[in-house]
Order: C-alpha cells, then structure tokens, then sequence
C-alpha cells in the first residue's frame, strides 16, 4: 500500500486511453515527467482539476500532449492521492509512458489492485468491490441492475440488517450467561429469541435461493435447440440471434467479446447451445453428434424442440423422458408451408388438442412459427422470456450473484438452523452463542473485514482487469 | 458544426471507457442526464474541472458512476464547449449513456468529426489533424516521432517557410507588371529571383524525396525472407518475431491490432513476407507456391537469402538475376552444426573470399548464425537496420509520410520548374506569376485552408477512427 501504482485503465487502440496512477506519490512521480502549460506543477493543482501538457522521457523528448486529473486523498476511487492521465490511444504510446511511469518510481499494478485498495481503505465494502467487476463485465440491463444495485450496497444492508438481528440475540444470549446466577433478573424469551431466528433462517434462506436466478442471469440461461436434420435449426438461430437489437446503430471501435449464440430478450441473455441434427442413422460419426445432442441437451434449463410435423408418439415419449425438470417449448416451424397444427397434448397450454393426441404428461408450449419468414418469433421470444422465469429486476433488487456469497450464505443457514436447534433442545445459551458467532462470521465473509484472509482477497482480485 | 455531437472516445472493455460530447450544448445537454452531487449543475462548474455523480435514464433509474470534466469554448481539443463522461468499461453501460445522450439531443459524431471540428474552428491546421490519426496509428518510436514532430507543426512551418518564399517572388513580379511602363524604376534582379525559385525547388524535391522514407517507415519495410525447404525459414522468423522485446513486461487489457509477422528493430519496423520454400518439385501445387514466392519477392524491399549449404553458381546467378536493386543479405544458417563458411563472392563484403568463389555481381552482406541457438541474430538485425537505410530520425524530423502531402508537393514541384524554365526563356511575368499561384495553391492543399474541398475533407477524416 505504501507503493505508487500504475495501469492502463482503458482498452488501448482507441483515440484516446487512460492511465491511472495511485498512491502516495502520484502527484510527485507524475510531476517528474510532466511538463504543464506555463511550467505549472501538479503539486500546485487543485484535487478535480484537469491539467494540460505532455509527458516527456528521460531525454526531456515529448512523448505525447496529455491531459491530467489530480485527486486527492482521501477523496478518490481509492481514497489515496490518484492520477489520470489521458493520451493518445496509441498502443506504442500508452507502452512508453507506461515505461516512463515505471522508471519515475511508480510500480506495475496487479489485476483489480485499485480496488483492492478502496477496499482496504473502506472506500467499499468486499462486496461491493465485488460488484465493480461484475459492472464492467456487464452486458445487458439485468446484470448491469444487479451490479449496480450491489455496488450501491443494497446487499450490504439486508446483510448488516441481519447481523444487527443476530448481535441482538448474542447480547441477549450474553447477558443470560453472564448473569445466570441472578435467577430473579427477566431476560428475553426464548420463544422471542427463537421467532427472530426463524425469521433470519428464511431471509438467509430466500437470499441463497436467490442465486439459481443471479446465476442464470450471469451466465445466460442455457437453451437447447434441438430436432431432426432439415427442421430448420439454423435458420431460426440466425432469426434469434438478430433479435439482439443493438441500442445504437453503429458503434465503431467497440469489441464484442460475447460467446456467438447469445441473445437477449428483455435484458436477459439466452446462451443456445448448438447440437447436431437428430435421425436415425447407421453413420457412426453422426451417432456419436447425435449422443453429444443428448448430452448438451443436460446442461440446457430451457430445450427448445424443432419440428416441422407431427412426431410420432414414440418421438414425444422419448424427448418427455429426456426432458424431465426442464422447460420445454415445442416449436413447430415452416407453417408457411401449410402443415397442419401439430397434435401434442399439452396438459396445460392445450386442452383443445383433439382426442387422439398422445396423452403424454410433457409439458410444454407450443409454438407455431416460420423461422424463414420470421412470423411467430415474437411469439417465441415471449415464451422464452415466460419460461426462464425471472423476477423483475430493479435498481434496488438484491439478487445473490456470486458462488462466494452462495457458499457463506448456505454456511451461515446452517448455523442459523442448529441454533434453532439448540433453542428447541434448550441447549445452554453459550452452545447456541457459539453458533451465533458462527453465523455472523459467515455473514461477514461476504462483506468482508479486518479479518479476511490474503487468500480470498487474491482469489477475489485476480479476476479483475488490471487498471480497476 | 451547430450540431452537438457524442462518441465514445476509448476503445471499449477496459475497466474505465471516456465517452466525449463536443458542441454548443454539449454542457446544457449533459446537465438533463447527468446528477452531480448536491445537486451541482456543470452548467455552473468551472472549465478543467472534474464532477463526480451518476448518468440516469428516462425513468430517472440510475445507469453509472461517473466522472464529468467540462471545457469549455475555446479552450478545448475541438474549440467548442466539451464534455468527457469516464465511465464503467462496460459496453452495455457505454451503449446506454450514448443511447441517453442521443435521446436528450446529441449526434453520434463521424469518424474523425472532433478533429475536423478543431480544424474548421482553427485549432490545427490540415496537416496537423492527419497527423493526429496517425499519431493514434503509431506503433514504433519512428512512426510515433514523426507524428508528433508533424502534430506539433514543423512540417507546416517548413511550407509556411516555402510559402513565404513564393509569395515574395509573386510581390515582386507583381511590383514589375504594375510599374511595367516606369521603365526608370529598378525591380529585383531576375537570376537572383531564379536562384530564390531554384532553392525553392530543391526543398520542395527533398520533402518530396523523404515520402519514400517516411512511406517504408508507415508501412514498415517488406522483407522477403528465401530459401529451400528445411533451411529453417521459420525457425529464422520466430527468433525475429521474437526481438520484439514488449517495453513492459506485460500490459494486460491492451489489444495488439497488428499484421503476425513484424518485429521492430531500433524503433522500424520491419514486416517480413512469408514464402514457400524452394526447391526442384514435379508437384503442380507445390511449383505454383514457389512461383508466388518469387512474386512476394517482388514486394520486398530486402531479400533475406537463408542458405545452409553452399550454392551453386547457378543457383547464385538466379538469385542474383531477382535481386536486382534490392538489398540483400546471404544468411547462413546452422552454423552449429559445423557447416564450412559460405564462398560466395559478395563484392565489397567479402573481399577475402577464396578465387574459386563465382565472381558474380551479387551485391549482398554475409551473415553466419544459428536461428536455432540464437547466435548471429544480433548481427543480422543490425544489418537489416543497415539495409533499411531509415536516416535517424528526431522530434523535429520533417519527412513527408502522407501520399496526400506526396501528391501536392510533386505538382508543387512542377510549377517550380515551370516557373523556373519560365525565368530562363524570359516569358512575362504574369505567365511566371501564374505558376507561381499554382505551386502556392498546391502546398497551401497540405495545411488546407478556406478553400479546401468538402471531397477532400472528407476522404481525410473518413480514415479516423470515431470519437477523434
């Protein structure tokens, strides 16, 4: 902490990029290799202040015309004294000044160490360093919501709400033992006690079961689109994919690091699992496709299945065996070319279907669509929505996203459920402290404090760019 | 220009992106979408200040954190009220604060509209906003320097110097024609305005002359490297590739936008051409990349002969035959295994070379190394830069690198001579001071001025990337 940092915090290759330097001897570092409009040094500037000039090399040769921000501790990202420096986007350019930097005093610094540093400092919370990750990594509105909402520190407060609760059942707890031997002194009831237990158990509990959600919205939620050969499987990937609207027409100089087959339906990312054509084939290699269809068809929440006519009741049994606890949604395509509605029933969503359909428990929507012509994709689109399921997403919403947080917060439940326990089985008030301890300790993990360990800051860290 | 216009100025992805808004309201239309704390207006921040809040939408949801800085008119890169937004790197985050900005009232600006707009409004000449973008393009000390030397505007005080010169002859000649019948009065001596024009001429042929320089330098300079099958052509070019020492250690979050097979030496690069190897083949497909390879032979400016064994004399007449006026080097490889000097009589190289050598013309350096162990490589780096024959090149280098600049100056060039044929064959001044107007109009294409075509603004700033 005692080192000055710095790091490219832009992609590099625009018109302009960013370096941002921190620690206590930004301002002195930057001011040896700056040369400011009429001589003026950085020292002299104003926190907030945007200064023009260029940085010069160790041969007093201009490297390029740059302009500077000074922030002063503790009133920036990290809270120590911070310096932006904006150049030229020039890769070439950004690596010099970088060098120059580096020369000056300053030290390369590590993935997500700014941050790292505004933790450490009590800028923020370990979650919400957390959530300024998941923020630049966003892609859509729910994971931008949902990053932006941990940032804010929502999650933080329903956690501090519930550590406040189980330090009021500690203290009370405390205070019995502590003054056992004074029988005539009233203390809480422990009916009392335990109603606030049960009442922290559920809240644990709605919070950890949050994350099915918060994962499915992080990763995408898995679709497989799956049907025989000739059924048009591309054909409504590709009408899918160019639902992806872009919010703006063009933007240049924008890299789309995205997985291919993702889409987003109000803000939601659907990720399409591709798999072969399915038929009955003797050609080995196409079987082995076809297994691999099945199998992927495992890791999909959501199956899409593709025909264009009736399957035979052999057919349905088979996907309706295949598909158990999935979302299915029977798509029937090409009804440009006249086919007939398919007869499946539905249990639900078809008690028109005609008598002689195959009275097979799938259940599932159905569809009827052109992938070609595009009529009916709406109507997918809903349903796709419909059947992921997700609850709306707002700014203040709290949506448990990370594994970490899962895995303390079932922790946490755990502790919460043997101190309820303990209170049933009337175990001694120091047990059920103990358990207290535990929960709280847990809980605390997720925001994290002086006592977090090196390991599970670096864990956090890593996976942050460098320059955040 | 009444436009206000926004762009996102960074590439995007990093941990931070800057989205820049430039034009008369580019202040008033921030301040609808921008919520500052305490309520603080930017209409009411000081220029060159830095304002911390938060971007919102329509429904008032918030989108980011963000960092403002406000310039205002004239005292901005474009000379007109600006904005820049430091946002999360987020590109979903990035779209909807451009998408907000376009719904309160700004423009997606052009390629290279807020260079053009600093150009229009006087902040730097023509010349100096070509050399912004290739500033942005620069990706060695060479291309860099002499963007920036360009940038700072000594190649525009090179033709402001001509321009000057030019301008004095036409007064003078001018002075001759109106005073034509006070045959009593003395004008300048003619041979002395012919010596000014001559020295006018050869300026203008050196400036004309570095294009070739500055183009090997923009485009980096083609190396063929040849030989049989087995030489260890790739071996060769994986120790080059791998000279290219990154100035640090390593930049996480940068994206190297260049062509695979290029290294820089001192600064140049150098952009090697990949051949088939050679060798006597009866397979048709295998003859057809040979001959490709002595097409791309063609291309180079230096050939690199890598050899492991002795040629023969036909072999090195061959050779000789399609280097001619190219530089080339004779590379022998291997020499870990023992391999016997090559005898190869390169005239001023190696005059020690036994009388038995063919005594051909073959004009090239000798390098012995072993691209396997690394030895000799140093040596043949030096000797590329040798044949590269790029003079050394400082901040204040003019060396013309813009086919643009080219153009005008040989059209210059010939007006010059023009002018000058003119003096010797005694035409009329007016005939003379015509030429003269020509080659001013033509350097005065280079800088630009009131005059320059909308066509010709646009082909120059249809190249920039969006957000410069």
């Amino acid at each position: 902490m005692n080192e000055t940092i710095c790091a490219v915090a832009t992609k590099v290759g625009g018109a302009i990029a960013v370096i941002r330097i921190s620690g206590p001897e930004s301002i002195s570092i930057t001011d040896k290799v700056f040369r400011g409009t009429k001589n003026r040094k950085l020292a002299d500037a104003k926190a907030y202040t945007v200064n023009y000039g260029h940085i010069i090399d160790k041969t007093e040769e201009e490297i390029d015309d740059v302009l500077v921000t000074v922030f002063r501790a503790p009133h920036s990202y990290t809270g120590e004294d911070s310096i932006e420096i904006s150049c030229h986007g020039s890769e070439y350019i950004v690596k010099c000044i970088i060098q120059i930097l580096i020369d000056a005093g300053c030290h390369q610094a590590e993935p997500g160490e700014y941050t790292r540093r505004a933790y450490l400092n009590g800028k923020m919370d370990l979650s919400q360093a957390e959530a300024v990750a998941d923020l630049i990594a966003s892609t859509n509105r729910a994971t931008h919501k949902l990053a932006l909402s941990q940032l804010k520190g929502h999650f933080s407060s329903e956690l501090s709400v519930l550590r406040n609760q189980l330090l009021k059942i500690t203290s009370l707890l405390e205070l019995e033992l502590d003054f056992s031997d004074h029988e005539e002194l009233e203390f809480a009831d422990r009916s009392e006690l335990k109603a606030l237990a049960q009442k922290i158990d559920e809240r644990i509990s709605t919070l950890a079961h949050s994350f099915v959600t918060g994962n499915a919205i992080k990763q995408g939620i898995p679709v497989a689109i799956i049907g025989k050969t000739n059924v048009g499987k591309s054909t409504l990937l590709n009408r899918l994919l160019h639902e992806d609207k872009a919010i703006v027409s063009d933007i240049h100089g924008t890299t789309r690091d995205v997985i291919e087959d993702t889409t987003q339906i109000n803000g939601i990312t659907f990720r399409f699992i591709d798999t072969a054509g399915i038929r009955q084939t003797d050609d080995t290699i196409e079987q082995l496709g076809i297994q691999r269809s099945y199998q992927k068809l495992e890791e999909a929440t959501i199956v899409l299945w593709l025909l264009d006519s009736q399957p035979s009741a052999e057919e349905i049994n088979d996907m309706n065996t295949r598909c158990q606890g999935k979302r299915v949604i029977v798509v029937q395509n090409k009804i440009d070319k006249g086919e007939q509605p398919l007869n499946i029933a539905s249990s639900s969503l078809e008690p028109s279907a005609s008598k002689e359909a195959p009275t097979l428990p799938l259940q599932a929507t159905i569809i009827r669509l052109s992938a070609k012509l595009g009529t009916g994709i709406n109507e997918l689109c809903k349903a796709l929505y419909k059947a992921a399921d997700i609850p709306e997403i707002s700014e203040n919403s709290v949506i448990v996203t990370s594994a970490r947080h899962y895995e303390a917060l079932t922790c946490a439940q755990t502790s919460i459920q043997r101190v309820i326990e303990g209170m049933d089985s009337e175990l001694p008030g120091d047990l059920i402290a103990e358990d207290l301890r535990i929960c709280l300790d847990e809980l605390g993990e997720i925001t994290g404090g002086q006592i977090t360990p090196q390991e599970t800051l670096n864990n956090i860290f890593k996976h942050f760019c460098v320059g955040k």
